[in-house]
């Protein structure tokens, strides 16, 4: 019986995807994908910020983040970790709640896989965000998806040169 | 870093649950829910039957079956398996189709845990259907979870002794 993981592939309809090489080796990737502390300082595009952050890092377990706005607003995020395979693959979503509990507000309504793998001496970058319909894209890709999982990305590869190995 | 899962407790109001000691082996137990050929005499309360089953048994995995009424409609459902512990654990959502991909059209709208510890030479059966809120538990006791999954335990419990080990 073999526990590996489906995958399907990107449906243009309702994925997103931002896909780069980043010149930081994917262990730091994956640090600061995986500890608050390393989540932080990068995770919102400034001049937004993330004022808190929980990782409950084993499918199942909560991954929790706040964005607060320039003008001081809180936005709380709550997911769902689905499945992680260290310095590789991690998946989430916010359709369910820790424990795989089925969320009742649902925010944006989407899945993400991130996939890392070595690309010399640093790391290809692919962010996936899988939503419900066409609708769910649009609204993710209107809200700024490229520019805002790229500009935190920029911030992710300044801040894990700053880390140390 | 530890990838046992996470669970939380059972919420009176969102979920349903069905526990009984049943006299056969879990891993008969486990067998009759994970082959579609020992899923499918057993799995819909009579005269409904199952006319269709497929089952990817691994996390992100499509599980899906269609009930066929004693009128000859068809009803398919779709969903993703999230967690596999052979003989003792298995979890699986309707709002996330195979590949963990949020489903569009979501049917009740629930995750489901079954849980199988051994209990003598049989099993204690725990299934736990956890709901969105409110209305999607009270929809599905009112559509009968109770006497329907307590029904399907009886036919997998015959269909079981018939199995051989």
């Amino acid at each position: 019986m073999s526990l590996r993981s489906a995958t399907t592939p990107v449906d243009p309809r309702t994925d997103l995807v931002l896909e780069r090489v980043v010149d930081v080796p994917r262990e730091l990737v994956w640090r600061a994908w995986t500890r608050p502390k390393d989540l932080m300082p990068w995770f919102c595009p400034k001049p937004w910020t993330t004022v808190a952050c929980e990782i409950d890092l084993r499918p199942g377990g909560k991954f929790s983040t706040t964005m607060r706005s320039p003008d001081g607003k809180d936005f709380p995020n709550l997911g769902c970790y689905l499945e992680i395979v260290e310095n590789e693959r991690l998946v989430w979503t916010d359709l369910l709640l820790p424990g795989y509990r089925p969320a009742s507000n649902v925010g944006m309504g989407f899945t993400a896989i991130l996939a890392l793998e070595a690309a010399g001496k640093g790391t290809r970058y692919t962010a996936t965000a899988m939503h419900r319909d066409e609708g769910g894209r649009k609204q993710h890709a209107d809200m700024g998806f490229a520019e805002g999982w790229g500009k935190a990305l920029d911030q992710l590869v300044a801040y894990a040169k700053t880390m140390g190995a």
